[in-house]
């Protein structure tokens, strides 16, 4: 691809040779010459100018040296923007393929492309220009917007509906019954209703192998451009707000709320029924037992505020020789009481 | 449905018009006049005469305002089965689906519903009523009992025995090989035996995403009733007892034995070759070291007795306070001496 | 099969009657007498002996009684070697199945073998003797090497580049992008570039429904001969070295750097960026937030090098009583001074 063709796909003017040919995409230090790379605002001239990088995507005035250059306010984004559109050529081929299995009320848009090895059930619903990647499980009713890749493996059992531009990566298992069960007789456990379904908002991540249930009764929701990374858990009922991050191998039990922009980090887990407040920030390996009030951050199992949790954990490796000094002064405390009397 | 038809459903007695036609379920607060939701024993009048249910399944005796009420001694586990019965009726089309690829030597008894994508191998066998959805692998030899629910993309590998009304939700991984190296020549790892079953008993159910290894030699267990939720892992050789509850993401090292009733919450670790007894609870984000006594309930990790770890929980915050307070009174007993001295 | 033929399949010294037939393999202690099982060089001659195992595999010189004996320098290899046999058995057809669809680019190399259900994209690269089970899907340009075996429901995404006998048990997800995002308008968050690979070499293996993410640039490497267990999350970007062990649910964030013969246990996190250093042991649960020295042990979250957090974790018991008996210090002091004014 020329270069010229790039910067008139991101829509920014290019500065020097318009023919220069651009075989892929690479990171600053590691860009060979036929590589396009970025610069973000903060980077050197100095690291700028060492680069083999074939050509730049750069911000208005970072000197680049000779090679071609488009100029970007934003370069980060313009370069992860075409690195999507390279990956975008990763597709099934247009249409339906004869492999796969659709049933005949299933109602297509245009340019959606379904592999092989999918099956669609009754009724159910793809919007335009939609991608289902081989093997892709859609049970009957579920409903997608327009423009999702849905790749290979995942599986959205019946009740699930996802809005536009959603992402779910090999494996996402959407819609799976909710962990909820009524004592029965002798202790026995009764499965309770699990009716409900998953609603997932437009512009929604998952990564892979992630699962959410559905509601018990009612929906279990994702807000608006929320990302979601690998292997985490979402109970049935919970509602996730728009913007929210939560990163692999977190768990959120049943009817768990996540307000707008909040973070829930790695390996977390959050207990049913409490409320993560907006642009709250849960940490590493926490253990979320009570709600945790907008904008602050918890760190900790069982969770406490973040800054004494720092204190705590600062203190704790002093806690063995702590335990020797009190027993000193126990000591040295009775000694001058026996002295005195 | 008549309410009527769903009165005789349950084998409840009916109160009131029986023509009401009922469209779905939903909880009590949310239900719409076409919908029927139940309230528990505990429910108030109030609550109950506040909800807009078309229809309600109710305890003996309470007072339910003009609508048709079904008579039930445990009303949720009634609302439950009828939410199945509904559920029930998301399946594939009767027969084995001529997009499955099923084996010449497999054999499937009366009722079984094998749909597309999925894969049979040889001598295996598939009991009465059992639903095999989509892209479901039964490798060589497989056996599963009469009235199992398979959700599409499980995967059980050779050696697995499933026994009646076993519930798999999608992306279930029965009998991958354990996690078991000898150590061979220069540090390298040998792969050891991995040539154990799985046996899963009546009435158990696994979330999405779980895992449960094979047994190296011998069998990992899951034993009758037993509920797994998501992404669960279950080592080789574990032997899981009837009726324990394990919440999503906790993990079994291998050989670990949990015995009838226990619960192991959300994100638990146990080590291998450990014993939690008969109803003991241990709870989230715990790490099990030691045998867990039956019936008591351990916290934290490494595990304590659950009254301890609550105590160290609760003076945690004060120990940085602790330090300073100890180093006052080293200064104050040196002054006091110096002042005798 | 003869125990002769056993003994020769492993290139070891037979003694006693060649003729018995072996049906089975069995630890020691379960091993009926149509089964072969092993004695490790520590077992006693007393348990031996109460063993009905129809033959053994035995270091030279152990007692074993009337039985056939294959005499072998390491038993426990040589038992795993054969166990590995017979379930080498346990395989699809050799060929490509006409149920999988496999694109013309696509090249295969001798003795491959192709489940139902499979998907090869574009210039997909398989090497001789590989094994794909049921359902697996190679994206477009994913390349194997020789002797793999790829379980069933496995997705490799494109960019994915297998060495010689890489074994992947059900659902492992090789691929999927990372969690990368950039700050676009009004606190929306923008996809960064993913669209680098996964390499995974020579003899790794990986457990059920293990998450390995694609490089965001560049690639994301599993060096030789290293285990990951199940559940396991590899981040983007991640440099994981030779023969390293990864046990059940442990994660890394995106640039984690695991050295060659290091060891991260069950459901420990590592936050991106750090190095976990040679021979290094994270424990159970740990959380590294910081880089971990070669051949050190660390524990805990955050993490502490393991006889620092062992003391804290013994002293931890004695915090509450602690705090007691600093109060009563404090009020005998008290007295003391009010008793010297």
């Amino acid at each position: 691809m020329r270069i010229s063709e790039i910067a008139e796909l991101l829509g920014r003017p290019l500065e020097g040779d318009a023919e220069v040919q651009i075989q892929g995409v690479a990171a600053l230090d590691d860009a060979n010459s036929d590589e396009l790379a970025f610069a973000r605002e903060t980077v050197s001239v100095e690291r700028c100018a060492a680069s083999a990088a074939g050509a730049l995507i750069a911000p208005v005035g970072l000197e680049v040296g000779e090679r071609p250059v488009i100029r970007s306010p934003n370069p980060a984004l313009d370069f992860a923007r075409f690195s999507r559109h390279l990956a975008s050529e990763q597709q099934p081929r247009r249409g339906v393929s004869p492999q796969a299995w659709v049933d005949p009320s299933a109602e297509l848009e245009e340019g959606v492309r379904v592999a092989p090895g999918c099956l669609l059930g009754a009724r159910v619903r793809v919007g335009e220009g939609t991608v289902l990647h081989a093997n892709v499980v859609l049970y009957n009713g579920v409903e997608l917007g327009s423009e999702c890749v849905i790749h290979a493996g995942c599986v959205l059992r019946e009740g699930s509906r996802l809005g536009d531009r959603v992402v779910l990566q090999p494996g996402v298992m959407i819609g799976g019954d909710g962990f909820g069960y009524e004592a029965g007789d002798g202790g026995r456990l009764e499965k309770g209703p699990q009716v409900g379904g998953v609603v997932i908002e437009d512009d929604v991540e998952i990564g892979s192998n992630t699962t959410v249930d559905r509601g018990s009764l009612g929906d279990t929701r994702i807000g608006r451009g929320t990302k979601i990374d690998n292997l985490v858990q979402i109970g049935h009922n919970c509602d996730v707000g728009e913007d929210v991050v939560i990163i692999a191998q977190a768990g959120l039990s049943g009817s768990t709320r996540i307000e707008r922009g909040a973070i829930v980090m790695a390996q977390a887990g959050i207990v049913g029924h409490v409320t993560v407040g907006e642009r709250a920030v849960v940490g590493p390996q926490s253990g979320v037992m009570r709600d945790v009030p907008a904008k602050t951050r918890v760190l900790g199992s069982p969770e406490r505020e973040g800054r004494l949790q720092t204190k705590i954990v600062a203190a704790l490796p002093r806690l063995p020789d702590l335990l020797r000094r009190v027993r000193e002064l126990e000591k040295r405390l009775k000694r001058l009481n026996s002295d005195e009397s």
